[in-house]
């Protein structure tokens, strides 16, 4: 220990560390859980959230340690990989500390990335379950979500062939569905940009409602954002009952309810309440629960996991998807506005890499090999790429909270651009640390770790951007000022009319404000790179999700489904018909 | 013991029951297997298939019985809980029983019947787990088959926007994919009538290539199919990387492995191949895999489940899929010379509504009150109805095996008609016994088992109803007349042609011969009840699966995608928010 990361791939280091891999009874006695509170799943394990929570809740908190990052490039920073290695970093300090993650999608894994579960020595394990559907929560809620869609166009299918008469004798009332309102789609964990548009029902009588249809990648449906958002089962019952699912022709709106499928999802649902525990190569346990996507949903791993985690650790570490103008902004004045706990410290992961991109470098694209200007020395770059650093610290300091800057370390960085990196960090206030955990584990974060343990130890004034009782319109002004550094909110006519029928409604008046907008630029378009000046942010839409209780305001266009590549990781992944093992997973 | 069931619902006797089921631990005790060939999922485990069958190889197989039935009602005569009763009887024996059962689907749970699990004191627990996915099989078969439709589509996209000279820069040759020719359709496991037929590809260059396209149910797919009759897990990655997806526009197979999706595809099934155990409410242990259809598929648990059965217990009972003439044909001619394991008894499951069904009786209509004839008794009816058994026993007969009748009974048959089944069916050579397993459990069961174990001590004389280098019309032809009683066989012109070119192929020499026919009558039509005379049965096209490395002669029409009702049974499941507990599965 550690594993020499230069020689080795991931899935080798994954296959050393799980021969010393805690087994879900070991899991048990390391962190003081009772035996049915540990419920074994192969080589991992769910653990019992109502049962857990329960016979902790009169215990303290730990620390709540969120970790972000700057803008990314289309590579990712290593958030994954910070969060892991500063578990591991933690855990060398002799720490009680565990974390959670998100749960990585079917798509992007047989897509591009092959495994998202981190990388080097900062990897969680077992790898391979983890990468295909680990316990099954995804599948769930697929079958959960695509039974609502099954109920609808039956249900469709049934008004359009039977009278009032004959509807009542099956003690069901006409819904009168919209056919050109069905606002839900179907969900599938690949990228299958061919079911993105299609139309369904062709045939006759008995072959379904003729309608258009979409499916959409399952990370974007909305019972994943419910998933990680509820506080227990009975949120979870209550939010999959307001799911509206489309609108009858006089306006009003259709839920799941409406359907009485939303029990039957629930009990789909009902397994997937628990986190999997899973552990990062140098055994700290790292929970894995819910995978909602940042850009339209609320991109953390859930509520239900944090809540536990505090519970059974003195340090909790967490990740937001995406960078801190998405992830943070959602997990400041979301997550924690519903979860009510409140965090210590955020770590805001940056690169030399992205940095040198924010300062006008060229170009990043995944499958490229990158440019030189990546790969040597370049001051002026990185000087000039900084300001997104810097505005992404300034975000979290007006939450209150201490942001603590990593610097996730490439070889290829020199010693005079990480001190650039580190006084431009220091002189904003936060604290640095250069982290080596993708080459070191635990003993590369062991500067982050301390940084983290010591701010830590300050106080935590932690204020929301905006109040609940503040209108919608309002909080999407301040978000795209205070937040994106926009100068202010173009709204399309449409929108603009929406919003207030919305403001207007008091039932809606607790709905999250939940910003759809890309993750690559501080603005709404993806090429604008560093910390763009003298632009208006646009809001074209505003959706409703009823069930999640939120309100989307759409920025720019966003994609619900990406496309398979022509080359994609599908093809370099088998299984050795000898061990069972899964190969090409990395 | 046993419990109430004419006054506990079936969820109320699982609930008692699982008080007292047998942990994974405990499990691996009783059936002496070593800690690591039992793997835990939540209450349930799996089994290692490799684990097991390696070390018990020398092992000497228990007594292999299959649980077949006459011809059933739409109602279903009780096949699982003839065979659940059946284990619970032998093991009141104190016989070393097990079996294996296959896995329900999540379409007819969700739309009809509730459970699959059995029924009263003859149930298999834990029921909700049974039929909520269990451990995953059925969504880890989605994700696989569903992988090869994501690889199909993107690839006819890129094929259609990139040059040969960009496909080959991708290390990509043209595949030239004809898409009026694509074979494989996708999957879900509901009942969604409304995806029987759908264009896909709407939209622009990226949203993928439209075509039409299916959504069948994924009980009918070729993977599950490829499941069931598998020796081991070489075998499993070979027969996935031949399934054809489409032909190319010079008529040649496109396969899994020309899309090189097959590797991932076995990545995703890769658990899948361990049987996954559960407990009859007495706790005898009974495996769940594979769950194809019988109608399309061979319609029968999986060879692996057998091959451990066999030599884990002195006993070891499988069900077939529906009729003998549809599943216990497929049992013998494919199943066990795929396996080469060899029958001592097949057990006929048979009601006295159903043989009144195929004397005459009025129709038989799923939530419709029964008529009188079949609440009363009726000998004449009765007796007109009885050659329907007499015909699944003489097809019993020609497989050397010897067929044991069970009576499942109900509480309105008579002593008179009892009589009267047994009398006629010892009369043509069967043993016969009264079961009331529904009722009373194994000790219900007593009579039956006894039987069983008497037929097991005979000789068995098994032989093939066609030997393996017979061409497919003669088997065909062969399997008409011999198993459904036909006069012949009327090849469709298009069909004859196809037959002709597959017989000349010597590639397909060892392909299984896989009727595609209902099982609701003797013929390929399901209105016509009893034993069916002077008729001829129409052969109107011939599949290939060559993963499976089935040839289907079809006859009739089969759906597979079946549709929800107006009064699905997911109105009535919900969760108890308190406990977890899922409610309204009966």
């Amino acid at each position: 220990m550690p594993y020499d990361a230069t020689m080795m791939a991931d899935w080798q280091i994954a296959e050393e560390a799980e021969k010393y891999m805690p087994t879900p009874e070991q899991w048990r006695d390391k962190l003081y859980l009772e035996k049915d509170e540990v419920i074994p799943y192969g080589r991992v394990c769910k653990l019992d959230f109502l049962k857990i929570i329960d016979r902790l809740k009169n215990r303290r908190d730990g620390k709540y340690i969120e970790v972000t990052a700057i803008t990314p490039t289309p590579l990712g920073e290593g958030k994954t990989t910070t969060t892991v290695g500063l578990l591991e970093g933690l855990g060398k300090r002799r720490k009680n500390v565990g974390g959670c993650v998100r749960q990585p999608s079917g798509g992007p894994t047989m897509n591009i990335k092959g495994t998202a579960a981190g990388g080097g020595n900062a990897l969680l394990i077992p790898m391979t379950e983890f990468s295909m559907g680990l316990t099954g929560d995804i599948n769930d809620l697929m079958n959960a979500h695509n039974l609502a869609m099954v109920a609808l166009n039956a249900r469709m299918q049934h008004e359009a062939n039977y009278s009032d008469a004959e509807l009542s004798s099956r003690n069901l009332r006409r819904l009168d569905i919209d056919p050109k309102r069905v606002e839900m789609s179907w969900v599938i964990d690949f990228c299958a940009q061919g079911l993105r548009n299609i139309i369904m029902g062709i045939g006759g009588k008995m072959d379904g409602f003729m309608m258009s249809s979409k499916f959409n990648i399952a990370g974007s449906s909305e019972i994943m954002a419910i998933l990680a958002i509820v506080r227990d089962l009975r949120d979870l019952r209550e939010r999959l009952g307001n799911i509206i699912v489309a609108y009858d022709r006089r306006g009003n709106a259709v839920t799941t309810t409406d359907l009485e499928v939303a029990g039957a999802m629930c009990a789909w649902m009902s397994n997937s309440i628990n986190p999997t525990l899973m552990s990062t190569v140098e055994h700290q346990p790292c929970m894995v629960h819910a995978g909602p996507f940042a850009n339209i949903a609320v991109g953390q791993s859930s509520i239900i996991a944090d809540r536990i985690g505090l519970k059974m650790f003195d340090y909790h570490v967490t990740e937001s998807g995406f960078g801190a103008d998405i992830g943070f902004e959602k997990f400041w004045n979301v997550k924690c506005r519903l979860s009510g706990l409140i965090p210590s410290v955020s770590v805001v992961t940056a690169t030399i890499r992205a940095l040198k991109m924010h300062g006008g470098g060229p170009q990043v694209v995944p499958g490229r090999p990158l440019a030189e200007e990546y790969r040597k020395e370049n001051l002026s770059l990185l000087e000039k790429g900084i300001p997104n650093l810097l505005h992404h610290i300034a975000t979290v300091n007006k939450a209150g909270i201490k942001p603590v800057v990593c610097i996730n370390a490439f070889d290829t960085d020199t010693k005079e651009e990480i001190d650039m990196v580190r006084r431009y960090a220091e002189q904003a206030g936060a604290r640095c640390a250069l982290s080596r955990q993708w080459l070191a584990g635990g003993e590369g974060a062991l500067e982050l770790a301390d940084a983290v343990i010591d701010a830590c130890n300050e106080e935590v004034d932690f204020k929301f951007l905006y109040p609940q009782e503040m209108p919608l319109r309002q909080r999407v002004e301040i978000i795209a000022r205070e937040v994106y550094g926009a100068e202010g909110v173009d709204w399309a006519a449409e929108a603009e009319i929406k919003a207030k029928l919305l403001e207007a409604d008091p039932a809606l008046n607790d709905y999250a404000t939940m910003m759809v907008k890309t993750h690559l630029s501080l603005t709404h378009d993806p090429e604008l790179k560093g910390v763009p000046k003298g632009w208006v942010l646009p809001v074209h839409d505003i959706l409703v999700f009823a069930g999640a209780r939120f309100l989307c305001p759409v920025t720019g266009s966003i994609s619900l489904m990406p496309g398979t590549s022509s080359n994609p990781a599908f093809r370099r992944i088998d299984v050795d018909v000898n061990t069972g093992k899964v190969t090409g997973l990395f």
